[in-house]
């Protein structure tokens, strides 16, 4: 392909091609009684409507929505929005598109740093653990798990919700812990184990496709305990692995989100479990405020209240 | 032993013997120098103070605070408080004592009802689950646990937090169970299980002695999740055993204390789970009435307001 | 009437007839000058707009919003969307229309148990109250408020918001009721006339009509006390109604709601209301989730959060 | 008697008489196995502790609990206590010890004003009401309670939990409703009518002992209840009281309590409504602050913590 | 200008004039490539759209969006809504368009009562305080803001969230507080004065402009702080002002939004602060309900739920 | 003096000396007429009573409630409970009894770490801001109130309640912030001087005395404005210190207690001020934890729950 148009840059009167998330497809009956298909297109740039009048059974065939598209159409207008009749368009994927452009983080958000790199500097912290029965936990978890971690969003809907935010969020509470561990005079060991832990069973909570949703697993169990259960599975097959030890890395997972004012959860009982509460709840909003002030569009100093931490925020 | 005299009958003069559950024990040393033990004794019917002043260090060793002693004393008074002084004193066990009449439900609020009638009962009530998978899990988790679930209370302060409550609260909840799972047309099996299995995990939040308290397990953990643990263990070793009947079957127990106006707790999400989750809180909110009614000593109709529904209650 | 066409069979062309309810009704002027009536028709099957371009006054005058119509319309489809042309249009009633096949539950959504078969199975119940004024104060109000108790809802927008909702709650509580009784070691007979008459003043507190909504006294007095009224206006008519039952029965109504968490209600304080209470929440809760999971639309396995539960549920 | 001595001025040694509330009172055995009579009196100065030893069963028909007492005793002092050696006790009444100075305002904390005047300032304000039919409702049912409304406390251990509280309470809230009613251009007569009957069932709601208690009809059904029962039975015997009228006033009393964050109560929703409650809560928080400011003993410009406000008050 | 057509009388076919606030703007580019300008013009009677078609540049500099402007132009209609052909339009202020019937409460919404006229009521209302610092701290602040309060709202979209609201509000709240000093026998001048004062700082905390906004020092220190610091400048300036009193009233005005129920914030501590923090609370209520049952536009006697106080209001 | 006896130290029929703190005298009559004093004498260790029998007018001038003593005594035992006999007290000051060995920190809790090193660790500190008006401003503050921060206690009975607890919250918390300004990408100077300044109130809000207590300012305004009026008044002695600048710091400092969920706070609108909010509520509730584990006292792993936590905290 010669050139990739992101959806932005779509005009009345234009040829294009490109790759897009498939977001909506139906088949429907024209007027006419002939079949045709509806579209909708997405990349990280905008959302487009489009329609495929030929070949439909065929093309209808090709993908599905929800999947990567890859597509060559005319642009025309209907009723004063743009529209694109479809004339080609098939699956995409980065074993048979990549080295035509296609890259997942064109078409989804994604984490502005590389997945790789990040992955690598995880890698680095790992090894600061010096408790080796600890080091190795998380190690093999990473590693068995590490096709989903490096595209896992951090959440649906709220703090880092895109591609490869889960690693992002980690990698920042890690690097907070190892500030706090000494000034708090806890076992940094320990610590660091449970940033590195407590939210692993996210991967298994949401799906591993382009649009993330809750698994079965994840509705029903929920990350928190899925993290628990990833830990203690592992942790058995360590010789020697510490009764107590495992405890303590349990309950600092259960309890991560035990907000001291709620009814009904867990909460954090002794300081490392404390610490990784309050380093998670830092992280989340910290995040979440920032999302708010680069997402607000509107041309005033103040944000508008419709952000997580609904107030208006100072955007200079 | 001739006779055993229950503490409420205990009068100034007596020399009395019987059993009885120590639950404080200091070593101290009198204003001449000597050592002494001052101890509490306590049975169903009451509470009394004893002083061992002879042989202190030998009968030191005989017992804990905490356990069941076997006692012989001497009834005196002290500033118009009744007080033993103990002659003889040594650890009670039902292998030993038990011909002499010793009975922990002597020493310690037990439930009303007999403790292996209420097996056999429950035994007969997992008989009537239909899908062989369950009732062998249901089966196998009651025999491995058998011993801790007959003594079992099934909280330490609030509803049926006596010796056999859990049993008992579990038997109510079943019969509750099959009333209205046909009313209600949901999957009798999967609510049977669910009843039988959502609480099992206090065997393990509980410690077994006659004053129970929470274990680290208990306190790190909780009895939910550990519930679940013990049914998702056992399930693994069933060949067969569904994948999404036991993901439902977890869902249930991880949610059974699920009440909607809770932030931070998972809810029932299906009819079994919310059937399950109701008849927890009916059948703890009818035992908590009860009890306060029973347990109010004020001379009128109505109770104080010190109990767990913080109301008076009308108690004729 | 030959044929009664329900909306959801309509299409563009055709000439159709059918039973409606006319939701919305406004007489405007078209631009020539000209008046003409502007319709929303509904029934259980969906819903459509109308517009009558004849004998403008005299149709007018033929129907209001709000009641049940039978029209005669010629379908056409103006900017993508179907719409009826009316030709002919009048109120319909069971007396007038019923021969033709005129059923109000029809056109509103209605309990799906028939409701001649809940009344005589209701009658059945009252007839196993013991003690024979309770039994005569329930079949007094019951026999007084009949031809109400068939039709009303439970509730305008929550649990059995539909025709002959009442009716289908209160036998299901009735059930419950009959099973707990024994188990819980109650008075039966309070406990059902209890279930029978707690919510007996939504009669009151609801109007009439097809489209149910709150009446001056429902806003103002609510049906708790208009329930509560109801009883001790009959019970004050038969003679030696013993005083303290009256005050415990009314005590039942006025207190079922309350929630032991929340503030400034009446809390149920002995253990017949507590039970009262708890199997009107068990009921409610039971019969949100089931409509929730009826009527969700998702092409998932999980419902959408939109529901009064707020969380997604399994459909499977 | 020539003097009577309250309680607070009683030392060791002295023969006292005087009048007090008898608020505990049991027969006991003294180890000699003699029969006595322990008290406890009180008085709007304090509280003292009494013996009876001789004549205990003649004595002990002449009072109970909870009733006033005319008492002679010597003052002896037992364990650094004072205490009463009762020569001489029984039943206390206006009638018979009236000119001997009983008065039940002093053994009970009562309102500062004459309730007599409080009665007649009352009754002015009733003539105030122009609709007629108002008025003849209001002064009916003062009228027929007359007795009890000139004694009764406006709460237990609330606002004004004193006798002649209630009288108090509702004077002090006409005279705000009559000061506001012009301000916010509302219906005087409803909103007077609502002030003088919106806690009138508190005379049923509390007893009307020297120690007020709940009765069963308060505890089961409360004052909101009882008020506006009172209000319809007495409406109901006015030949012409407008039934909207009636509605609207049996709303202000049953939403009077609505805080419009509390769930589950009735909330006003129409002006005079929403004064209503309005005037209840200044009322009854500015009575509040000025018993705490009244009552701190602390030795400082700030009372302590420990009052119905929960924080410290400045008192100068 | 002959005549002022309001938006709502403007029909299609009409050449019209008047005064309008601008509320949108912007320069777009049609189809041919030609600017124009999109605009959209409010009064108080509606809403309208508007282009310009002609000397878009020249007309682009007279006007910005959130001023008032004065325009001639022709009514088309475009799918169905009207829409103005601008001809003329420029800014409009009350200097020189006032003389041609240019009023800003034409277009904002505004208190019905004259602003002039509250003004002067107010300036007598301040003659009521004894205590001369007092008087002259209250009259020196109103005086150095007269020009800010007489326009500004008592809030952006709660109680009187009109032009001159504020004045209106203070004014109400004024008469309450004269009412209610005697009954509650508190010191009128420091009550007076904290009614004047808790809420001046809104002159600061909201914009001055035809449609208010939040400014920075609103967003970042809120009118509570900003009040009170007004007030302690100015007191700072007048000789002898008794540093208690000074701390009291800074109390009352950072305590005045203080509900009992509510966390972390500043509670009143003595009768002064209660009752300010009463009568706002009061004012504040009954303006919501007014507005709500003048603003209901349902053809019923009782309103819709969407107002501030959630539940339908009674219209009669 | 040659020795200092600490209170725990004291045994039955010692002659000590030692430096307390009075924490309550009282004046009183013996039976035989004669007045003696009443004492609570306390240090770090513990707590006694005592009596001073002879002198009593002299040695009652010598001392105040509240203050520090020096004392000689004979200790004897009643009720067995030891007791000092008081043969001379006085007053003691570092200025007259340091060099015999009077610290303050001996007779109220204190913070383990030196206030000396902290004030060095803190002027250090400043020194990393690198806008010259902040660190002017931040400097200037310290230095006027030097004295007063040395000596202040964080809270009165929550975080760091002891001697110097301020300084070293204050300083821990700017570690943290130190460690995160990176981090979160966020202005280290104003963040620095957002932790170094927004409890400073706290020296105005608590009294200087050996036992703070809240003081009138703390009362009426509370240490948040207090602590932003200190910062705004030394600003503005500051030229040319920007005005937005300083906004941004007064609103850090208001809303550093702004928990999202709490109705009625001012909330953190931008990224330092949510983060100065953050690490408060970290270093407080850290703190919390580790006085609740070194406090709790109880023969187990587990704490009792009466701490500020309200869970039972695991203390190995």
């Amino acid at each position: 392909m010669k050139e990739i148009t992101p959806i932005k840059k779509i005009k009345e009167g234009m040829s294009i091609q490109g790759f897009y998330l498939c977001v909506d497809k139906h088949v429907r009956h024209a007027r006419t009684g002939d079949l045709f298909i509806d579209l909708v297109l997405r990349d990280k740039t905008g959302q487009i409507h489009g329609k495929i009048w030929n070949k439909v059974k065929f093309f209808n065939e090709k993908f599905n929505s929800g999947e990567a598209v890859v597509a060559k159409a005319d642009v025309s207008s209907y009723q004063g929005r743009l529209q694109l009749d479809i004339k080609k368009i098939g699956r995409a994927s980065v074993q048979t598109h990549g080295r035509y452009g296609y890259d997942p983080t064109l078409i989804v958000p994604s984490s502005e740093k590389d997945p790789k790199r990040m992955w690598e500097e995880l890698s680095l912290l790992v090894k600061k653990i010096k408790n080796r029965r600890l080091k190795k936990l998380v190690t093999q978890i990473y590693k068995e798990n590490k096709e989903s971690i490096i595209v896992c969003p951090a959440s649906l809907s709220s703090h880092y919700n895109y591609r490869s935010g889960l690693l992002e969020c980690i990698l920042s509470m890690s690097g907070v812990a190892l500030d706090l561990t000494e000034r708090y005079n806890v076992d940094m060991d320990l610590l660091l184990a449970g940033v590195l832990l407590h939210d692993i069973g996210k991967v298994k909570e949401l799906s591993n496709r382009l649009e993330s949703e809750l698994t079965d697993e994840g509705n029903f169990i929920g990350h928190s305990v899925i993290s628990r259960d990833m830990v203690k599975a592992v942790a058995g097959t360590i010789k020697g692995f510490p009764k107590s030890l495992l405890l303590k890395l349990e309950h600092m997972i259960l309890a991560h989100r035990g907000q001291l004012e709620w009814r009904s959860s867990r909460k954090p009982n002794f300081p490392e479990a404390l610490l990784l509460h309050q380093i998670h709840h830092l992280e989340k909003h910290m995040n979440l405020m920032k999302m708010a002030l680069e997402q607000d569009e509107e041309n005033s100093d103040w944000t508008l209240r419709n952000n997580h931490l609904f107030i208006p925020l100072y955007k200079r």
